[in-house]
């Protein structure tokens, strides 16, 4: 038997879900009640586009109609890969036209995050489902703004968190649920990399803040699927070389622990100056989960012990052997059935607000100005 | 060839040692210039000073040669089992004898955190020099106190901070000081375990404190060896589960962190409520180091990864195949060599003061009383 890539993503992703609840594993799985596949005009053609766009290759709902960009030879590229018409290439100044577009039912916005809430209130504007990067934006008021826009124009907003539709998240947060490791006691979190200079992760007027804005939210988020709970309360302390000519404008680090109501505490970490690999680990009462990595594109590994009285313990290792850029098909599968059989997405506007809603908690600890 | 426990010990040491620089080896080996072996009064005969009596039966200039106990049948036992001579055992009431005997020249404190001052500066008084548990005391006041004592008698005061004498952790610290891993951005620690209704750790006025003061303070102690800085800043937050009544006058669980004076934070969790094995990662701008576990008895397991320009990196994977007690021999062989050749100890009282400030200051964060 041959099996198609995407068979391929497909087959390892309901062997990865047979382990999970039936409510966590429809997430992964389309449930595309249409033959019809959804087009999308993606914006910006970045390294994180170029994922999204190989993703949806093996996608059963969703196709690549249109590109933005403000690169005319990468656009003609992509579009070649991909199949787009050149009448579909747009660029950041007409791509109003968009909404002639029928071919066009959602976007992709792979921008810096400075231009995530333009770009997705234009897209709104022009009649198109949303499927936005996170951080969803670089204020808490850019982010209402978007969510008030995508309302008004009845269209759908979805944050790309992908991790929400990621086997061994779900499986971490399903033993977790199923009281595999007891009463959530604390956690810790990482995510963090040297950055190279000259990125525009490093202007703040791109990027809005350092790595508390691209992976710090990693651990952010995770603490908040992982335990169900919002977190009330934070503290953070910030570092920044002075004498490293890359943190200017953003911080180098940033390191916070959280409160959650429960009793639970977060420790995260995360830096764009120090090789840190995504991470999670929770500590129960009566045993942990791990993921490391935990946030990566592929080669995620969750291990597991489970205590019992009398010292006697279960222990668990799965390896999750799926390929990227599988994460950005299953974005695609979910957004497009939600389009497609109009219903909510798994991380809405909403949830984007809620952790820019955090970190400007986090940076206000940590004496950083964010607007 | 037929090696005595003792051999097999000092060569493991040695053999881990091999690795170290020699200013950091020579911690490991007892530099003894006299046969003459220090004679110590165990005082009391718990858990701790079981270990420690069987560690100094390896010691090469230490043995045991009185007992101080209010239980008379387990003090009984123990002179059988170490030859201590009857005449040689004494009670908490009479202990002030031990000035008379001569083959006491230093005493052990092994007791409850809130006996360690009293005997500590009784000890003192008696003009014997003293090897104290951690924690030093259950207040800033009485370490102090402790320390005037040791003082005016002229005696030598020890705090058993034993993995300041541990290859994995000098190991540990060597790779930091020699630069392998960049500059440090963030430590993460943690150590906690559930503990047994009932124990005496779970009632404040024996322990002082809670799981900060009997495993957290582990975590804390690394975080300023591995730096070899000073923290500055303490951010903390508690929880004790209402309904659980182990919790009533110690915390369940302390997680904080701490800001070192080069821009370092310390993450460290601390808990009574749940497994979380002893361990510290170290992330540095151009790799990690990590022990997990990191301040157990025996077993311990350093891994590391340093990057270099380009990607590649060296991988360092060094589990410790030394076998409890032998962390109790050094301590022993390193005080007694302190007293022959009347040297300061690796970790004096002042070691123990700092910690105590610092535990004051997270507990002071978390919003608990301590005195």
């Amino acid at each position: 038997m041959n099996l198609s890539r995407r068979d391929f993503n497909r087959l390892t992703a309901l062997g990865l879900a047979a382990q999970l609840t039936p409510a966590l594993a429809t997430r992964l799985v389309a449930q595309t009640t249409s033959d019809r596949k959804i087009g999308y005009a993606v914006i910006g053609l970045g390294r994180i586009s170029n994922l999204f766009m190989a993703g949806v290759q093996n996608s059963a709902n969703s196709k690549i109609t249109a590109l933005v960009s403000g690169h005319p030879e990468k656009a003609a590229m992509y579009a070649e890969k991909y199949g787009v018409p050149k009448s579909s290439i747009y660029t950041y100044e007409n791509m109003e036209a968009l909404r002639d577009n029928k071919a066009v039912e959602a976007v992709y916005v792979g921008l810096p995050n400075s231009m995530h809430a333009e770009y997705t209130i234009r897209s709104a504007k022009a009649g198109k489902n949303v499927l936005c990067e996170k951080p969803m934006s670089v204020s808490v008021a850019e982010a209402e703004a978007m969510i008030d826009a995508c309302k008004t124009a009845n269209v759908k907003l979805m944050i790309a968190y992908r991790l929400h539709l990621e086997p061994t998240n779900l499986r971490a947060i399903q033993l977790i649920r199923d009281g595999s490791i007891g009463k959530i006691q604390s956690i810790q979190s990482t995510y963090g990399f040297n950055c190279g200079a000259g990125e525009w992760r490093l202007d703040k007027a791109m990027a809005g803040g350092g790595p508390l804005m691209d992976v710090g939210i990693y651990c952010l988020n995770a603490t908040r699927y992982l335990t169900g709970e919002e977190p009330s309360e934070f503290s953070a302390y910030a570092y920044s070389d002075p004498n490293d000519p890359r943190f200017t404008t953003v911080e180098e680090s940033l390191n916070w622990i959280s409160k959650f109501p429960s009793g639970i505490v977060a420790s995260c970490n995360t830096t764009y100056g120090a090789p840190m690999e995504g991470y999670f680990r929770v500590f129960g009462s009566h045993g942990w989960v791990q993921a490391t990595p935990a946030f990566n594109y592929d080669g995620l590994h969750l291990t597991a012990e489970f205590f019992k009285p009398g010292g006697k313990f279960t222990a668990i290792d799965e390896p999750n052997l799926e390929k990227n850029p599988i994460d950005f098909t299953r974005e695609a599968d979910h957004f497009s059935n939600c389009v497609l059989n109009n219903l909510t997405p798994v991380t809405p506007g909403e949830e984007g607000l809620r952790d820019m809603k955090y970190i400007r908690e986090i940076y206000r600890s940590a004496g950083i100005k964010f607007s």
